[in-house]
């Protein structure tokens, strides 16, 4: 088996680019307690910049009315919800990038509409009112938290305009005047505010060399380009519960994030920023992968390579508290969220709080494995093992030759597996309940944690060596530490003793 | 090897005494934040009835000073600090059992000291004045929380006046006659109070017999007989640290129980409760025992098997936040307490939480096995393993053939053994730092959780074959609880469509 | 002036009946943080003991709906919300009164609605569905709260079906088929269970006597009776933001209740509990009457008598955090809550916590003024000045001569009046922002707080006269404790010299 | 009466210097949880930026230990409870400024101690262990809080060495030893850490310049000079349980510091910052001068004033948990605290969080009034009304003419006097309870809150009248905030509507 020397002579910077965003469900949802749960969690043990979520507009959150009043019809803003969403958001240390978007049904130009919660998908009946709707809660924004804040927060103008779902007929003219409306709006309230678009998923990358060229044309502003990535394919069967995909191999998202970068590069504004505002594995939220090691697993080069390519990735979603596909049916369900029901932490969350713990001094990095070093000296690996296939086995070993500076190091090792942190397997066992009672709550929480093992290790000439081997679907996370020996300042210890031969 | 069948006909009735009490170090220190945190940790896994502990008349507490006034010297009684313990333990869910003692500075007739913390030993210089100290302080208590409540507080005499260290020449005729004061004084307050003695530790049983003589000769009060029981010998290396002693086989703690139990049956008093109101591997504050899994598996049998022949029993101590034997000199050093520093369960907690968990209607009992039914009908065991001896292996496999009622079972095991929830083993390996740092002290409270394994099983015609091993020192919980299968109600379900050929 | 003696010889039982139930916003809103927060802190100062809103069986929790499987179209039972609402009410004390409505959309027969959240007010489209949702929905709950818990849910059968608006067509036969159906389907679960109607507003009472009769005929279980009050007129102004209505005396609603209470008693079971599941002023959610100390004064007379008629009243409701009328369009705005958003208390809530330090033995009671003694000798009183009528001035004058047991008394008042723990007042002195920011909701809720008076006073011969003038819509809290003086205890004690001469 | 008129055309910088700094009662306290309450909710409200105290080498935190290990005597270096005690100062955001003081029992050349938990007050027995115990505690200190952290942490050597009952014969010679052999070791471990002395009380200047001689003749590292400054007089009585003294004038104070300053600018070390390291009215913990609003009044021009010749002056002390003359005898009791225990706030609570609430730019300041403008362009100011005399009246009225930029103005004001905030005052109407209950501590706590006023006022052609009247020791705070009208927006208010004369 071959050997990876690691002198860290060579190093090159890691940047957590992977913490930078992550998605939500709708805005409205986070008036809920449970949804606030998971992100106090979430921020504890990650803590991302920034959150997106769809319905800023939507008229749950009900920023806007048309009211009769002594006759007349007009509008009135209400901004009694969002204050309350934005002002947790903010509490809980995460920012809005806010996503412009979807249609209030009394400013909409026709009904249709998408998912359970019926976000309206349809151009304003009124470009008029639309630009004084954008203002006005722009202008609020700035007026609650200041304009030093809100600078800090992108404007993305609607989401997915390529799909005739989200966007009727997807029909790419009127997304370019519906673009060129609000991101002069927001200019409008002030120039330094940030914009962006398309905010399309992959399959119709023209649209992005199209936006760039006619935002140069029209002398539109632009800050930042931004693009959705998933690797499924259509369902190859769905029931009235889950999606079951076929899923490319992690690789094929690099692509995506590179081909587009290359598009920019090429365009009227090479020099833009390029965020990938949603990826996931699956585009569905009721695709039982999610709630998997093997999504972890997947991620992990994601994690680990994405930042080369694109300036700010957002995992979609932070919690399953998300409502596309109607209330969710049972505990778990294939949601996106990082966090299932109840609070429980699945395997994807995890990738996430390792590789947040990694330092950003990166000694070696390839497709199964990330080694860092951290301000204290330490040493911090995540590595994983993909595996999409059926059945046992599949192990794989990992031999490292590590340069270390201690005599003695302490070994911390946390796993994610498939018999590990995989509380929708323990889940399984119980018979799948899909209201958990309390104390089946409890047990899904306590089977959620990794597995831990620890060992003390002396170096041999400056060099440790360090192998391990990864189970099928494991992502596991290695911490090596100096120890600072005080054992022989316990005078006449003897461990020995505590049940000696007088015993 | 052999079986066990349990058939869950004849049952007997398993009574929580274990819980009824726990001990504490003196009682100055429930003023700290560690204390109280501890506190709160026990309560919510374990849930102890009472509290014992040394020092209410302590002058840390400073219930008693005497002070001149115009001249005149005379008793000033401050219940700042008391008052602030007790709300706290009421506001914990935990009642005081009543330590009387030991002397205020001012009121004693020596100077003879006991522990870092310098307890007074002596006996009053005036016992009128001890009299109306105890009344004064009785009577505050029933002012502040109500006759009801301290009706429910046993008022115990003194701490093991059988030692010279602990009650100057271990007099017995003047311990004697301290007991009638107090308990008379008590009973003056109100005749409902409950009090008792002589809260002797081992080796001087006579003092029981004579106690109980004594009360019926002099018509003295008495509500309870209370001693202490550690089976471990004088120790055979003391250093600056640490101490090592023998310990007896764990059934000696049970005959320990029996015996006075048998002196009271066969005194002037034969129907009066017997509290254990201390007891422990060994006497020591510093004996690493107590920091090991040897410690948890040794007194398994005990709060199993001694509510048979006691009324109470009062594991000696809850927390390591204790100073007997000065501030602690590092965070694990062979503290009593079930909670080490900084909040970190040791594997003795995990015994009593597991206890804890058990039905009260027991299948079956032996010597390293107690197995119950909960209310629900569902399963739960403990067994353990006690190896006294160095070196690996003594695994032991139980097999059990248990009646259970539901087709299918989702069987949860914790275990605690050398392993695994052994903080105290991580420790070693980072290099036994004395003041860890918070990192560290994660990861100790990481390691410090209960390996889980969990998995569902079927019957067979109304039977569960249970079989498992117990490796060195290891206390293991089992939980056995009927599967209520949802998984036919998931229309179209086929977890290998996640990963199929399609991909 | 003339003096009411109060002798304390001829003493009621006040029963606490204001305090068993209290309404809320639908059901949906308690997965709400602030609904929460605000539930959280009438529980911590009033204690209700249910609570009651609509639409349990609405869209938004979810309970019902039909999917489509394997080309069948079937229903799917979803409690993932419902367990977590009343997971949470339990959480905070407080158990479900259950009104069973409105009616899925799936299931209903026709599309008429109400409220901004939609409501369907249609009967089913068939029976046998509906039934069957009920005993499933039933039974979910005494799965997972257990039967001894839901034996003490009230079951209420539909809210105001004597309204077109509320029921369609207000078609009393439909609603007694509905009533009987759904009575029958909870009896089926389990004959213990408690349910009741027919939940009809004023207006209407003929419906009282011919549902009992009703009942009587069909042998249809009924176990409570239920029904509605408020004491406004149609709105004589409507505008965007609010309704203005006409106020009945507070008599009026006494009248009310009696006047049920005796159809009651002359029907078929003249010994059915009386159930007012909702009252309060108005009944209109944006009436902003219910902002102001008027709506606490007008209903002190009710807290204090109502229960001399009625089992349980009910206000209606406990917090702002409600949508009848669209989204909250400003901080204060008329709604029903004791709290306002953001957590502040209005006048009512101050009401309802005085009413909650009440004695459960009165002592005297008149139109104005409830004077009662607690468990601790201690009297507590609370007096009221209604005042519909603009301008200044309406002072009046209360003149008691209490009879006490001790020497000296410590008097402590608490007001709230048009001036004080009146944040409406403040909100408009501020501009009437509708979106406050925090520093603004910090002045609002420190202006919540009642005026606190105390004083030291000294009884004459075992009487204390005590005078005091309430103000236009106060009401105050009086609690006059017996002073156990310690001052003689602090020796030479002279607070002249904290400044003397020397100085 | 004169008026005052503020254009705000000439404006000063008014530095927050009252914040950076509070004393404590000894650091062994800061183990207890009501200590940590007190400084948590000081924290919240204040937020000062470091805490001195005295007894880091005192016995209870037990830094410094002999024991003997194989017969041989060494020292035993104890960090467990300092670690605790400074982890949780920096989890509160408040640094330690460390005074290096008392003696260790065992280090200690004498028996001589000072206050009830007996500081020891001797010079080392042996000046190189001496050192050799500072150099390893603040090397632990690094290695525990990095070098950037404690080089913010001021060393200040011993406490008032001039006065004999803080140090041994109050011998000046020893203690400028003791300063240069500690000031070098701290040096020695890094040279940018700060040293600091003579930390003496008022009375004995001249040592001020022979330090700072002193220092340069031996060339010894000094970084900052201390002194305390209290303005009361010997006690004219003393009682069992309080000190009476005369307080001199608060410009006393102010004289204090500037005449130290002066000395220090005569100094061989002119520009050396000055630390007050502790003031107060009195330096008695039994005063009850401070627990009085005049405590509060009297301080006012202090933290006014201060910071003109002063960089940082420290108010002694946050907290009444405090033990220099035994355990608190009552709740009010004297003590130096702004935090009263069971957690009630003093009048001198209210005149920090007052300051705090101040704005940075001054436009206007005299000796009963200071009036600032903070960065939301709204005014806020404390004025005050010093008493010193018996008897009722002494009111002062203040008028102002105030430069303001809004058309409307909402004014909020808070006053503390001898009527309101005044819970010492509530305490003597209950009897001055000792050991108060918890529904007392509650009055008491309503008691603590400062009167609120409010009102809406229109400016007259930019200029704002604002007058009003400052009884008795009364300290008030007033906020003038610019008003946004957004009352037209309600279509159709009519808030007589709420009761018309349809009523």
């Amino acid at each position: 088996m071959s050997q990876i020397v690691i002198s860290g002579e060579k190093t090159t910077k890691f940047e957590k680019k992977f913490k930078l965003c992550v998605g939500t469900g709708r805005l409205g949802l986070a008036l809920q307690k449970e949804y606030l749960d998971h992100l106090k969690l979430v921020q504890e043990k990650i803590g991302f910049a920034y959150i997106r979520g769809h319905g800023l507009l939507h008229d749950d959150v009900g920023i806007y009315r048309e009211v009769e009043i002594e006759g007349k019809k007009q509008p009135f803003y209400n901004f009694t919800y969002i204050d309350r969403i934005f002002d947790a958001f903010l509490a809980h240390n995460i920012r809005p990038l806010v996503e412009i978007g979807f249609m209030p049904k009394a400013l909409a130009s026709g009904t249709q509409t998408i998912f359970y919660w019926e976000g309206n998908v349809t151009p304003p009946k009124d470009y008029k009112q639309w630009e004084t709707l954008i203002k006005v809660t722009v202008r609020h924004f700035i007026e609650r938290y200041g304009l030093e804040e809100v600078k800090q927060w992108p404007f993305e103008i609607w989401n997915e305009p390529n799909l005739v779902n989200f966007w009727k007929n997807a029909d790419r003219a009127e997304y370019f005047k519906l673009y060129q409306v609000t991101a002069e709006a927001i200019k409008a309230v002030h120039p330094e505010l940030k914009v962006g678009g398309p905010a399309i998923c992959g399959g119709s990358d023209h649209w992005i060399t199209d936006f760039l060229h006619f935002c140069e044309r029209e002398n539109v502003p632009v800050d930042f380009v931004s693009r959705h990535a998933y690797t499924s394919a259509k369902p190859h069967k769905t029931t009235f519960e889950y999606y079951y995909q076929k899923l490319e191999q992690p690789e094929d998202m690099l692509h995506q994030f590179r081909s587009v970068r290359e598009l920019i590069n090429q365009s009227p504004f090479p020099d833009l920023p390029f965020y990938i505002t949603e990826y996931n594995t699956s585009y569905s939220p009721v695709n039982p992968v999610h709630d998997t090691p093997l999504n972890a697993v997947y991620l992990a080069r994601i994690l680990s390579e994405a930042g080369d390519s694109v300036d700010l990735f957002s995992y979609w979603t932070f919690s399953d508290v998300f409502e596309e596909a109607d209330i969710p049916k049972a505990i778990f369900h294939g949601g996106f969220g990082l966090v299932a029901l109840h609070g429980i932490p699945k395997p994807t969350f995890h990738l996430f709080s390792f590789f947040n713990q990694l330092g950003e001094t990166c000694l070696y990095r390839d497709d199964r494995l990330i080694v860092t070093k951290r301000d204290d000296g330490s040493i911090a690996l995540v590595a994983w093992n993909v595996v999409m296939e059926e059945g046992d086995g599949f192990e794989q070993q990992i031999n490292l030759k590590l340069a270390i500076d201690a005599k003695e190091v302490f070994i911390k090792r946390q796993t994610v597996d498939e018999q590990h942190a995989n509380p929708w397997r323990v889940w399984q066992q119980m018979g799948r309940p899909r209201f958990p009672k309390p104390a089946q709550v409890d047990t899904l929480k306590e089977a959620a944690i990794p597995l831990l093992r620890t060992e003390k290790r002396e170096g041999l000439q400056g060099w440790l060596l360090l192998s391990f081997t990864l189970t099928k679907n494991e992502v596991t996370f290695i911490e090596v530490m100096p120890v600072k020996d005080e054992t022989p300042t316990y005078a006449g210890l003897d461990d020995r003793l505590i049940i000696s031969e007088h015993n």
